[in-house]
């Protein structure tokens, strides 16, 4: 295979990406400034070797531990559990939230052979067996994977039968703001029923 | 700026990509295998030192001169005039025309400081005085500038004053197979008009 096929190609794997797309993506690359080409050659050459799983709560990061796990003003008594690292980005734009991480690396998924020895489960244990946590707050998506992945925390984290267990939470499901009710599904509305709060 | 956002930013200076697609493409990245990703790496840092414009037709090429330029079995006569390399991908691909090509590197606009001068123009008019080329086709798109482009070019060769001059030609402008008359633009109507053939 020539170069600008075998580039197209590695091109074309990457996510949403078409085999159209990548054959532009290469053409646009002929006719770029190669000091370009070059740095965006080393960054993706030396990725994986710079970003690694933080060793204590598993998102990305190029200093081990992360710089949230590392931060003495993040609040180690609260542990937000997340699927993917992604999740850990979207959770920081947002801004608000002054806890920790963990990230499972998956959500169970028996059918695909994914069980709970696939998954960092084991280690969030052990953080919270340490006895700081007070609160586990599970971002994991309102999916049936999601919600299997939940309970299943739930019960190893009351089994661990601490003296002082920490309260487990979950993101609320409703209806998302600008939704419409005309256009929301069954089951979130019921879930939106059921977490109804007062004005 | 840390490894992920620098390789993110690259990224997101792709055709068609946007800083959402750019991120995901990272964390997809840093789960796959270290072979695909360091293969995809030095594919791109060679890309620019092994794909080369072709120095007869100016088409990318890993070989000088390239692949149809040399190929005996293509006809000299012809010339097809193309804007970019990749339309000569795109006729390639149709598999029917057998002639040679020649790349512009763009179309005439004045207002962006874009000449004859800017254009492989004189290397064109190189190549027909050598007397070999009976007809040139010239495939630029049909918008004002691929028109204005095809009127210089057709003005340029008929003042190269040759004893036998070769035809200039123009692929025909029309409905597309498949097109609906009731969508389909005035000018290209009045152009399907201009060119309507004899059944």
């Amino acid at each position: 295979m020539n170069a600008f096929d075998e580039l197209a190609n590695n091109f074309s794997r990457l996510p949403g990406i078409g085999k159209k797309s990548a054959v532009r993506m290469v053409n646009w690359l002929l006719k770029q400034d190669s000091t370009y080409v070059q740095k965006f050659a080393q960054n993706l050459g030396h990725l994986q070797e710079r970003i690694k799983p933080c060793s204590v709560c598993g998102t990305w990061t190029e200093s081990d531990p992360c710089p949230i796990c590392s931060n003495p003003l993040r609040d180690s008594a609260q542990i937000c559990v997340v699927e993917q690292p992604q999740d850990v980005s979207t959770i920081e734009a947002y801004g608000e939230y002054k806890g920790k991480y963990h990230v499972l690396g998956g959500l169970l998924r028996p059918l695909e052979g994914i069980g709970p020895a696939q998954l960092s489960i084991q280690p969030l244990l052990n953080r919270i067996k340490e006895g700081i946590v007070t609160e586990i707050i599970i971002a994991t998506n309102p999916t049936v994977e999601g919600d299997t992945t939940a309970l299943y925390l739930n019960k190893m984290i009351t089994e661990l039968n601490m003296p002082q267990p920490p309260k487990v939470t979950r993101l609320a499901t409703g209806i998302p703001v600008g939704g419409d009710l005309e256009y929301i599904d069954k089951r979130t509305l019921a879930l939106s029923f059921r977490g109804r709060s007062t004005l």
